[in-house]
């Protein structure tokens, strides 16, 4: 099944798609028609559903994976769809490796690397918490993304988001003096709360739970649950639920309790520089040298300029 | 042993006495003295410690009960203390009683009504959370106070504001059609949290667990261990967990979450209305009609006025 | 003449009917139509206006009660009216009985018990007051809704509004030792200022005094040129103007004093519980248990989960 | 009778003055003694009462006007006074004329160009409205000052404003194109209430009224009241009242509405900008050039800086 | 060649016009069209460009100036414009003239105002630094818009805006006791960093210069650079550039310092009113007496009220 | 002539101090004495110096560095000093090396690696303001402290500051894909308007430019005026100039402009991230592990908490 970046001119069509942004026009004789996008890891298309049925209604929804015929064409020199039929795909048979982009280096080296690191921890009550967690979580752990979003997010997104901290965390830890056991284990654990906060196999959405409880509060009290169960009596599994706790840094970003520990302050400021970065990356990186991105929602809606070269 | 308010002129005093505030002079001779606030239950009394000892440094600090020998004396026609001797009380030989007000009704009759509102949810869920609740905390449930301070605080202040939400939130569930089982166990449970997040014998302190987690956060995590531990697969943890997370309404309160449910906002609404409806009445119970109040801190340092009668 | 309830295919229609949103299209041809909601106290049906003309650019305005003939018909399973000719109501002739929901309970009931709360008011100058406002205000305060809004809203909405409150009140008052004459008569004229605020038939909006001064500062202002022709020289009116000014608790909430007595800060407090709980009622009401409202806007804009049964 | 700016050395002093900052010390022998400061219009000075009594707790109260008998001496270089007996002077018998200052322009003429703004206004409505007032607060309206505080602060500093802001506004209103007569009815008007919101002979402080509905609620409903006896059926009262609660500019600053309306907007406008200034200019105005004002509390506590010459 | 105020039915038309907004829709036989606002400085109209090509893609972008070829017509009574054909004008071909409304006093007398208001200017280091700032913008100052929108702004606008500020300035300092020739000099340089800031020969935009810097900050540099080369040695070049840097009076308004003498106080406050008073004016010239204006979004996005007559 | 680490008791002192706090004391006779801290680089010591003359009063200020005689003496056990004698240093008698504490590394090092750094960087254009200001600069910039304090500031603190952001720079740089050049860059030259901000010998004050235009302003302008003097062309100096303008990130912390270009968000992270690590290292370097510090004011007066070992 060729992907959208392999289309052509009149090739005919078959395979499932994502459906990201949908809209319902009127065409020229009184009935209604969808003009929809398609995604898949390779790219997106616009396409159309001419003439459409009340069944219609319940297929074309944005989120929804399905499965459709159809044939290219070109308008104003621009590739579109003419979709013939289509339906929904159920959850299991959605074929998720056609939707999401591999990340930049394979599942395979950054499983190594985050293995590397869990062992570069002598503490053996941050390392008990790290098997208990990764053992409960590794399925999920390996594939989820970093946010709620596909739009360039790569699966595997949480690992290497985590393992980005761990790269920093590992080079500032002596230069600050700070405890290298605690806050690499705080990067690894701190966001996967994710895991549960989070759900979908492609399109990820908040789950219940991370409506109600968020994320943070959900990974605080699994640490101390497992901490309970593994008997851990030392001050780790207190300070590790500090850290989680207040990894956002503020009140208003959702942390009910602000930094109160060295490791605690690193790890939120690791956190707040990679996730900034990261979103200034995607703003930028296709962009033009000399012009000016888009609105950038996360950095408080503005433009960021990319240097000409 | 004589309470304060039983003290009269040339009174000879033995007993246990809880420091309040503590002051250091320079008296006439080049010596220092303590001036300081004694309390019990009953009252308290300005004392004098003259020429203060180096020893006496770490027996005049606020916080320590002491066990002390003085006589009085009148002073600009108020009864003072001078203090021959005293000692630091080790906490396990405080005398607690003389230090906590009663509650405006019995312990008995609240924790008789305790029960009766427990014994009045029907949920299972919630009975069995309750229940392990009460187990896990109750010798500590039936005494703690509301919050970090002994100033005007009952014995039984956290168990007080419980109950007085549950009176409310009994009337007002059937106006709102809000759920009963939920409400109650919602204001029975929401701040247990507090007798881990606070320790100590006569004057609380926040406990280190409470420092970098805070009760809203400890509790979230006990009705999770519990809810394990049960086995309750109903979505009735989740509800509790969600209510307990945003009874302080704002991220700026404490709240990680904002309320999501009916029944979460309701609790939120009941606690900010007694919480305030407390500061208030403690603020101006003892005032002149016609006055105003000095500044009351959690209330945005307003002045509140008594009208006259 | 059929209510929108009362609707089946192939009805011919003739009556008054609300304009809610309205909105324009060209059609095949090139021509213009209209497709607009209609509204009556039953419910709400889209109906369409072929071939709109000049004229009918002034009556289908959102707001405008609309006297028409028209037809039913279904498209896609669902009733639509096709409307054949429509023309504007004047103020004087709409049948307002059609556009209201009755509250629930009826009229002569809430009135009964509003003057049952008025004779439980003891304090002289306080029932002066009451009197001289009720006899100033009595029509309109019967049949007004509680905010500027048709939707889900009752007539009789701000009787209902303030009698809930003087409910909670009177259950409350005993608690907190509040003045039960001074926070009941709050209650009951703490929104009055609403009638001269809003004004419409039936789409209330915001009057020129409404915009210009607000509820708040016109109440205030009626309660103190009341109290000077009853010449009432108490404190009472002063503690009832500030507890208007403050009932909003907030200067960001258009109170220009914060409450600075016990009493009127307890009418505050209920007036935020009783605002909130009718605004989460309303949003969820209708909602599928297990599902999540639409966002509530007058709620920081929050969907709230109505949990399983 | 001497006033403090007259005073030598050794003088033997009898007369009134105006107690400021009262601090209480312990003398050698154990005694206590008040360290006080002394204002009179035309300055101040430090004096002591040594041996201090019972009944001076109630003479030595930061506000009182005392009669004293003392003399002068020199401590360090400085004058200072040692009070050998003093009683308060009982409000009727405050020799009003040694405390405050007179204002830059006599009285009289400030009396004078506040008549001939009032004549200026054509409009009749506003002419009533303005008379009416000036006929009810007179006594008061041309020896108020502008603000709590006797420091640097002229009788009829609320006369002095209001003038300014009147000349500020006559300049403008031709280059805005705004109404005369709104604006400086508005100028001469918008105050007014600040003398039913602050009472004392000398040292103003809140009234009652003044804390709980404010100076700008206040004045609204005074217009209110007059418009209605005065049966004004224009949109001018409505008008008035509207630049009256909005003058503040915010509602954090007091106005429950935000200016509506040119007139308002502009009124607001020359209140903050004639406030500002007036500050400013008394934290600068006996400033060495080249060096930094004290923290000034309603600049944000900024320091300002004099220019060297 | 007409201007748009002149044109009438039947009409054809050449000429060069501004694109204000421009809609792009679909036309009964499936091709698109497009609904274009044009602007001359007489005025607007609406213009449909119908069979758009693909090159009409590119010619049709708001801010564009286009050369055209059309017919008017009437369509519900109100002329539009048929385009026949269009194209871009290259920006060095644009005829000015037609698109900037002449400000209400020639620039002649502008230019001779402000050069009254410079040698009215007697401190010889402020008198170089305008020379120096005139010589360097003098072409841009006189033309210069007073912020980013061709809406109603004149050419002229900065010159405009800066001589009213004189104007009040002029007025006030001898109230204020203020240095004329500090705050004077800022009036007339204050926003000069705008020729920087913002570009282009019709509509301005902000230059790159403008997005990374801002005016403020570009023009308290521009100062630094000619005290320098100017070798002024006073304190006058550090007191403008404070006053250049603090005019916005807070942080969040683009100050990065709030202003610290009198004289940047003054000139802040003379700039928030005159600013304010130009947006309100605007937002109400034109409104029917007894009318609320649309949404001002300068203003906080209030509506405002025009008094009737 | 000893340090104050050295002194022991009975030993007669002669040497240049710095004053810390300073407090003034009746003592039993009557007369005044002063109660000071005195500091060098090895420590500090309290001070007594009784029997206060009046010239005593003007050496007897904090941040005077006096030339004392004076002899140890044991009080509590405790070493404090009994001023015999004392007298101002003139500000170029004083010896600077007895003040301050030599950095981490010594000054030759960082120096050596500062060269290095500018070496490392390949644009010529960054290179030539690199060399401009180092060349303008150089003196001070090795030896200013990174803000206006005494206590725990190394001489070359602002050198140690933009040292280690240039180290995590040049890790973080290929991580996000960031120029390394204008990232470098940036980190040498983003605080050095300091140099012109703070004054003084020992004690840094905030000079009269760094309060009225304050040093991000103050390096905007001087890399404009280099600029132009060296005649760069590129786009290099704006790039730079918004780096150095936007690197406290956010408005209220100083910053007229957010950051808007990827270089220049992360220049701001790296300051903002060693800014709060290194302030919370030097709260918890000295304290009991398993204690909390002081509250630290510029972490939101937060105390922290220092893990048990």
């Amino acid at each position: 099944m060729k992907m959208i970046s392999e289309f052509t001119d009149h090739d005919r069509i078959e395979g499932q798609f994502l459906l990201g942004s949908v809209s319902k026009g009127v065409n020229a004789n009184g009935g209604s028609y969808f003009s929809v996008e398609l995604r898949d890891a390779s790219g997106q298309i616009t396409a159309k559903k001419w003439d459409a049925t009340l069944q219609d209604e319940e297929i074309f929804v944005t989120g929804n994976v399905i499965s459709l015929i159809g044939e290219t064409n070109k308008y104003k020199d621009q590739l579109q769809l003419k979709i013939l039929n289509a339906e929904v795909v159920p959850l299991e048979q959605i074929d998720v490796d056609r939707f999401v982009k591999a990340p930049p280096i394979s599942k395979e080296e950054l499983i190594k690397k985050f293995n590397s690191y869990v062992n570069s921890v002598k503490n053996v009550d941050c390392q008990k918490l790290l098997n208990y967690m990764i053992n409960k979580f590794k399925d999920k752990l390996y594939s989820y993304p970093a946010a709620v979003s596909i739009h360039h997010e790569y699966s595997s997104g949480l690992l290497v988001h985590s393992l980005t901290m761990a790269d920093i965390a590992a080079m500032l830890c002596p230069i600050y003096n700070a405890d290298y056991d605690l806050v690499i284990t705080g990067c690894l654990l701190h966001d996967m709360g994710k895991i549960i906060e989070l759900e979908g196999p492609i399109v990820y959405k908040y789950s219940l739970e991370g409506k109600l409880l968020g994320h943070i509060s959900i990974m605080c009290a699994e640490i101390r649950k497992a901490a309970e169960e593994l008997k851990i009596t030392s001050e780790i599994p207190l300070l590790l639920e500090h850290m989680i706790l207040s990894h956002h840094g503020q009140p208003e970003f959702g942390s009910p309790v602000m930094p109160l520990t060295k490791e605690a302050l690193l790890l939120s400021l690791i956190d707040n520089l990679d996730s900034k970065m990261v979103v200034v990356n995607k703003a930028t990186e296709d962009l033009e040298p000399g012009s000016f991105s888009t609105k950038v929602f996360p950095l408080d809606n503005r433009s960021f300029y990319k240097p000409k070269k």
